[in-house]
């Protein structure tokens, strides 16, 4: 199946468009309208001759164009007449928002979804039923009845996702984060696209540098783990596997309408397949940005630069938790630092940056000597605003800018709202460091990137 | 020794006060200045008639007041005369900033530390050396060198730390995360004031519901445990242990001048004293500011409600995972639920408030009748933004307001920036609930309190 029409159509339908707030048909129409989609828009309305200033069509046979995408959101009763007539229309992609099939309690939903899977089959993809949509953020669509949605900036991490609830949760986590997207997919009940459809799709696809899956639970992980095999050269993939409990097993079946299946036999294969799981929602967020911001470490031999000390023993600490190696440094670029710092704070690994907060051309000069170091894999930059530290960050930008370091700098660098956030910001979007808010997570997205190397490249 | 003339002192001398940027004592005096503080500030500077418009002082003996406090941050070589100064002057607390002591390599460091030891003994309370100082949230004072603590909002949790970067960061992501300070303070080398008077002084402290200390290592452990032992029943003390890994341990002994200890050993006698041991940075944060605005749940039987059913579920792996226990509601809670929600969605423990996204009357109605089953200690409540349900947290709020729930309610209420924040703010400062940014935080907060909880009490 073509997802090109999907993720990038030129034409989109609203079928149930409707400029009624209280129904989904009025949101679906708010988000295509108030972004940038450069494409035709088609609001289907028996009732209404404009929805949102456009003028509508009484059905999908009105429209005199080629329908890329059709977006439907009618009562669950009539969605196999209005995917009849997408299919006479010979429309080139489904999005399926209708809820109230395989999900819902009872057979009569269920045997519903089934006879649209035979009436559809793979003819064109249809994404959902029971999904809030997707949004394809380099293609400026926002086909989801959430137009927040498009608040979130442009991205190289795509999140294919079996919850609409943990879609939301985490584009909005990580709208705040600083984390771009490049799609975010609702999977609904999986009616004929599914997570190795997305797959194949994401690693051709330009914008995506790292897919993150939220699975629930799948009929059959193998067509999953073979795609996740397939593409894992090309794209690494994270995954955040829930239902790890009974219970949560079973609220997942009601939930998705397919069983969780076994936690361990899911790890283990999503491992040997050369992707990776993580166990919660933060740590994924963190994984995924770690991927779009930064080049992998090659090995894990970290060097800890800190402002402070104490944020520099705790990043020891993670680090042996997480498996990363912190050794001192060897003789040449420990008499660097030996030149550049007086011996009030300890030098070798971690480094104590402290006496330097009024140096900053300094500050830097260690920087690019650990980058060079070639026993380092990996920096873990750390430093809290201090008032009197206020110019490390901007000489630390300027220092390093264009010139975008061959290693990872896993930075936690926190102040106050206003103070270091353009930097920040600049410094991610540079690929010079990426950010987190405490050195614990730093350390996790590090140790969490040289996992999912030695997968992919089973090294 | 009386920490009163410290933490709310009505009168402060800054010796070394300047008005050169590149100084500490130039953002000692913005601190004092720039924020609430009501008393009397006397700087003391010989070379300068006026510090930041206030008339200066030749020394100590030239100031015609008692004084409560004096800041200390002159170089290393005159604090023994300053101090010998401050004593001859009666002067009752000092915060001695200057760095160079125990923590500095060589001997020399250690023995002026010895010495100023020797000159005080326990007559006043002198925090540090080697200190960034400290904060009085509700006294208006900020005795440190960062002026920017001061916009940290008040509330009622003490960061004592011996660590000023682990302090800064934790009061950074406190005022992003919305928790509120009574005090921060950095205890550095622990001239005479340490870990326990911090805790006895809090223990009677009106504003301090919880303390929460980062310990890198201490001389003689027993100390601190006699004093959490003595004070938990009173005041919940949530430990966060650095130096954990042999490597971490060696460079705190450097950072802080004493051996941090075996880890097990620490974490086994402060579980035995009443005291809780978190293993991360987030997790003292969010533990702290559950005990800030919620009262602790008498039991582990958890409800989720959650407003989307993949972050019910995410909440239910976590609450396995943290022990807490989520079991289907009893007859009575149940069959009111489901008179309320239609069976489209899961109903018993976890409960899918999806269907009751315009129907906001109901979704209070089904959170008071979960609060008033025997059988339910606290609640998971999760809600993801997504532009339908807008209404639903301001309608929460409604609900439950001026009717601060028995029961404890921790949420994952998540939106874009500028949705919902007034909410999340007012329902945190009514104790309606306390909000985390993820499904697994919240449970770990709870579960946290909890086992605090336990401990405190021994049941």
């Amino acid at each position: 199946m073509d997802l090109l029409p999907l993720l990038k159509p030129r034409t989109v339908a609203v079928v149930g468009a409707s400029d009624d707030p209280s129904k989904l048909g009025f949101h679906v129409m708010k988000s295509l309208k108030t972004w940038s989609y450069k494409g035709k828009i088609y609001p289907i309305n028996p009732n209404r001759t404009f929805v949102m200033d456009t003028p509508t069509f009484r059905d999908l046979a009105q429209v005199d164009d080629l329908i890329d995408l059709a977006i439907i959101v009618v009562p669950n009763k009539r969605v196999e007449w209005v995917i009849g007539q997408c299919l006479e229309k010979n429309v080139k992609s489904i999005v399926l928002i209708t809820a109230g099939f395989k999900e819902s309690e009872g057979k009569e939903g269920a045997l519903l979804q089934e006879r649209l899977k035979d009436l559809v089959g793979d003819r064109i993809p249809v994404v959902g039923p029971n999904t809030f949509g997707l949004v394809s953020y380099h293609h400026g669509l926002n086909a989801s009845f959430t137009p927040e949605f498009s608040l979130v900036p442009p991205g190289g991490a795509a999140i294919i996702s079996q919850s609409g609830g943990i879609s939301h949760l985490m584009a909005f986590l990580a709208m705040e984060q600083g984390l771009g997207l490049s799609y975010v997919v609702g999977l609904g009940n999986r009616l004929n696209v599914d997570f190795e459809h997305m797959l194949y799709h994401l690693a051709e696809d330009g914008p995506t540098k790292v897919a993150g899956l939220y699975v629930e639970g799948i009929e059959e992980p193998k067509r999953l783990l073979k795609a996740i095999k397939d593409v894992s050269d090309r794209i690494p993939v994270v995954v955040m596997k829930a239902g790890k409990g009974e219970l949560a097993d079973k609220a997942s079946l009601s939930h998705t309408g397919s069983l969780a299946g076994s936690q361990k036999n899911y790890r283990f294969g999503i491992l040997q397949s050369g992707g990776f799981v993580v166990e919660d929602v933060q740590s994924f967020l963190d994984l995924l940005k770690a991927y779009e911001i930064l080049a992998p470490p090659k090995g894990n031999r970290v060097a800890i630069l800190s402002g402070q000390a104490g944020p520099g023993i705790v990043a020891l600490d993670a680090c042996e938790d997480y498996g990363l190696s912190v050794k001192p440094f060897g003789k040449k670029t420990l008499s660097e630092i030996e030149e550049i710092i007086p011996p009030m704070a300890f030098r070798s690994n971690p480094v104590d940056l402290g006496p330097l907060w009024y140096d900053q051309s300094a500050l830097v000069e260690i920087v690019k000597k650990v980058l060079k170091d070639p026993d380092i894999d990996a920096i873990l930059f750390l430093m809290m605003f201090a008032s009197a530290n206020v110019n490390s960050i901007p000489a630390l930008l300027e220092g390093l800018l264009d010139k975008r370091p061959e290693k990872p700098i896993f930075a936690c660098i926190v102040a106050p709202k206003d103070i270091w956030q353009k930097e920040i910001k600049e410094g991610e979007a540079k690929g010079i460091f990426c950010n987190f808010s405490t050195p614990e997570r730093a350390a996790k997205a590090c140790a969490g990137m040289l996992s999912l190397e030695k997968r992919r490249y089973r090294i």
